[in-house]
């Protein structure tokens, strides 16, 4: 991410526990003293925002100094040391909370988004995408979190792509028109994705050159069939609380795409605590 | 929330969703097309932030007019209409997404709010509050949301009150110096607060004029000790990973509040959809 | 484009011009004489940035009322009016300079595009585009202004869509590997586009899944050639100082898109004029 | 220009073109292959914006190096290296188009800049100034850069100097009212200007103490009998569509100076191109 | 003053205050109940920032409405009401002291200036002008506020007009290099001010084309005798701290500006209370 | 103070006196020419504000060096050198005025409240204390200054604690009502603080559990008899237009705290000049 882009949202975060300082720090820790802080993993977890948890230390205080032992998209275990600042400890306490906060919920959609991705059997070359489901302001990091969890993005954002959906369709007149209409205004490096919600409108929508269909709400039957039905003139993708449990049987069905909102709405925040040690 | 504060955060959100427009609403919805769209819960749920929910329509389009059924706070069944947008189609497609996004994480937070605060038993005064444990950029519509749904906030942050910690203490030399100097720094009007490992921590804490006590990670045996122990002096504060399950108990045993990290870190977006449909 | 980000764009130029007030407007005229100004188009043109236009002096003073007789997208003769701003003289006087210096431009652009698009032959599917040598801080504009002008638009940045250009081949060891790793980044509803300089590596691309091509500096015989080996498998996108005078032989080539960056970059300001007149 | 302010502008630049990160650089180059960037001119320029393309780099990496081999407002030859970049190769490719978007246009401004002023005859004092017709958000940089070609500029902004146009006078009742009004707003270190359409009106600016007059669109004899009249009493300055031709018998007719307007707003964007290589 | 950077000015202001809410209104303070507020001089004073003092309410809340019962620059006597407010008792509460923060700074600035202004003899032309020691961040509003108290502005900023200082003569070499080198800088619509610290300096400076002198510290003798030497041909400007009661002398010798520091770095804070009365 | 957020005041700042450059300096002195500049004390003063006027210097030219001489809350007599600056000449004289106009209020606000410090008399713990009465936008500067000046700060902000004033027992029908109403509100760390205006309302705040009180504009004796009444069962602040010459008195009466608005709002800027002299 761009670093001035970074900044800004770190900046924003920081004003929001710093704006005031941190009275307590202030008063009881030496100006002087310094200290190494740990970020250990209290539970199993894929590591991801090692670039933000960093910069938050260096924007309260350019003089700390971060290395990170483990890169994103890295699979540790309980206990393991992901990355280590050292420098004044007033900064270290400072700046804790909100480098956690960051890092907690980065590698809570690392770690969700690779148990979907480790759910898909040998040898399938179905993806697990993430949707515009994110969180306010954090859009950026959390796509990269859903990469380094191994999974793959979906569109950024509705300037890109077009994603022809249901109240398309009814504005439009049909899905033929909608399609006609929206290829006329996108640019021609981008394919034409259109939601379908029963394998009538799939029939449609492959006549008109749809390039992605997205089957919303199918039962694997239903996106059984609806894979045999495309052969291969589009892209498939699934969605609509796809849960960890259908991932195999829809990389059987031949489904190309899974898409999971839940990977960055609903993910948990990772269990990390940041250990921290005055140096003599 | 301020408004102009509260726009800073929408507009930076739509920012990411709308900064190239919405190619395919353009293309293929008419610019004069109207419609309305209605927020229904897909789940039982305490409902947040509609205050945001309608200011990110007017900010995508101030011809948006939004009518809120239920107010922050109630509670609704599967199925309630919350809120009503009506304006041209193109604005509610654009802005339905991000208006969601902020919707469902402060719905969520709201729900999860009020279970902890459910789990209270008649005539307990516990109090449920919140940690700093926030969403980055989000914290002040995140800790209306935990009022939304019963409980209180904390401290807002590092600035604002005084909350000696282990490593404070280890830095200060000891309780009794870290509360001296933390006293120095403070306003007058701010309490102290000391986080507590021990019993034997509790009794410094409290012989150095501690006015709210921490117990981190105590047992339930460990809390009624320690209320026991401080007999009305300060107010005792429960925290560490506390689940809903334990909350009757530390109720009956005296604890004054009780602070939930997983309020704000972990709680599950609220399935709330919006159906939108085309005015004649 | 989104109205809070589209202020911000016009308070930044306001700021530029007006930040330390007008001086010369305050001293001379009261502060209640109120004032009609007509925006004339000194030159045949086609219109563009009503928006704007209008939006410049809302943000000086929200009392303005400004009317558009000519929406964007349309071809002027000279001496037409294009829009109407009635209000405060001191506004109109103090805004002036900041709402001609958007319109200019932009109408510029539109009308340089519309030339382009004219000399497109009747029957044929040609498109032109445009690049990402825009304006700084200016591109949602410019990007708009084409459209006015009967344009399309390329990609919107480096993020939304994969172009690998020579030293992207050079880099990844060949275009084979250089569009598989592409893939395995880029979203699935972006199509991969390859510049080719040579004939040669045109095959290679194609036969490596290319879905559009961009010919880098091809004379007419070439791309002729090109588009014959091409055989419909991939767009065609021409580019490189593509002249006006060229467009209607490439049309006959069958390319299918010719880009053109001096539609941004080297547009000249449409000649328009503010014409103020005192109301009674 | 103030780091932080041009910073500003670049980092807005930036986010156009690189908010979503470069999706092929990302895939198809090494995170740690390094190269060298040469800005290299395709056509005789006068060099401008030296800084702005420097800082463009830095702010994507703070890691590259830039290194100017030519200063603004020197004159080059085509095939002449300007500056060069060196750093990793994914930092040059994402900032190249930025760096070129700023650089092409600062150097179109100070070429034609330059043509303008080598049109002096020797021995003359006629200056060439800039206008307030600049493009929105860059006026710094296109003020320096016409300086960087020889001009000079005219006031920055309406806050700053007087300059009394024919509006002006027709709502302050006629020439000399609008000099003494302006002037009990105005600065004790500011000049007042006034523009005049016809010699009648110029006689009255000079008898109510004008210290510039400004000849709008006044033909050569004009300019010629206005100079007469003047006597040395204000300075003379021509505007109106001057043309590169004109400005020889200008300055032979004593004109002190011509301020021109597609200096910054009709400028063609210089041809520079970067040349990016591995190393080793 | 331009209301979008007003507004940035203001949201600034009540971030600080309001940032987190106003605790004690929304616990204590119906959301519905309403009431006036009526800004109150409690003291003699010149009236400014009525434009400030409104903006703050409607940026806490669009409903407020605000009557001015005195506009700017009127001087007034203890007791009169300036502004009334109307509105939900909780916004006026939350905006007072941020209004009023504005409002008593910028009225004593008025009232301050005002005492120099009337300390001018009648008949005479002695200006009062402000410095560039204005308040980081708060220059456009002071401004205003020497206006409001009849005092005149000097340049704006360091870009916009030239000073030589005594630093700028040791480093020239000599006031003439000096006054020759800012001239080839400057806009032909600044006049060259030196600042001089002798007689002889001030010989230097005339001989060289000072437009504007600046007599640092000088006795009132030796500014007697610098407007004889000076006979019409610069504006003699007396700085150094300055107190009121020299103004009549200076006045008298024939200085023509007095610029004063302090109106702006060291006036204090004028009395104004706000009366806030419930609505029935 | 956070540095991005030091920064950003600093940049405003900075642009309101150089944002369009240095005219005068750029002229006239040499780029490359180097200078130092002290900044001497030119009355007694408590020292404030070294990091922020040493970052205006770095914010202007990263290049720059700043020594200090003195820290901040030391007290010096008038011809000491408080901090001395090293770099580019251009730059120390750009840098020069918003380097001071922050340290020289900044200084006088210390200064003016170890005066305040000092009144106290031996072995009383009164404390002064600051109000919310700050320059809008330099809140957190103002507050660092008095604490440099050996004062204490009263709350941050509305959001951060309660303080119950006459509106709002007004408003709650009661004292006893508005303190229960507010405590259900505040978080569990902040005193509840009342307002009051006589020995009845104190009677009344005290019975209801007021944890501090405010007592405004009591005389002398009936501070002494609130102080009897009191007991010791809640912190007694005294208000209103104190003057340094009622401290030893009040301090001798019992009063926990004082707070002064004057500290902040009409705090005389401390004299303070910078000597810039060229290195050889």
């Amino acid at each position: 991410m761009l670093p001035p882009l970074l900044d800004a949202i770190i900046d924003r975060a920081l004003a929001e526990d710093l704006g005031s300082g941190d009275v307590t720090s202030e008063a009881v820790v030496g100006s002087e003293t310094r200290a190494v802080a740990r970020a250990v993993a209290k539970q199993p977890l894929v590591s991801a925002g090692a670039e933000v948890f960093a910069r938050v230390f260096y924007r309260v205080d350019a003089g700390v100094r971060v290395e990170r032992l483990v890169e994103d998209g890295v699979s540790v275990a309980a206990g393991a040391v992901l990355w280590v600042a050292e420098g004044r400890a007033r900064t270290l306490l400072a700046a804790e909370r909100t480098a956690l906060n960051f890092a907690q919920r980065l590698c809570g959609i690392a770690t969700l988004t690779a148990r979907f991705v480790a759910a898909i059997p040998a040898g399938s070359s179905l993806r697990i995408v993430d949707t515009r489901k994110t969180t306010p302001g954090l859009r950026a990091l959390e796509r990269a979190a859903v990469r380094a969890g191994g999974g793959r993005n979906h569109r950024d954002n509705l300037g890109t792509a077009i994603l022809i959906k249901d109240n398309h369709v009814a504005l439009a007149g049909g899905i033929a028109p909608a399609i006609a209409q929206a290829r006329s205004r996108a640019t021609h490096v981008t394919r034409v994705e259109v939601e379908v919600d029963t394998l009538a409108q799939l029939d449609e929508a492959l006549a008109a050159g749809a390039e992605v269909v997205l089957l919303d709400n199918f039962t694997n039957p239903e996106v059984e069939e609806a894979v045999r039905r495309t052969r291969g003139r589009a892209l498939v993708e699934v969605s609509g609380g796809v849960t960890l449990e259908r991932i195999p049987e829809l990389a059987r069905l031949g489904a190309d795409i899974v898409s999971v909102g839940a990977l960055t709405h609903s993910a948990r925040a990772a269990d990390i605590s940041l250990q921290i040690e005055p140096l003599a």
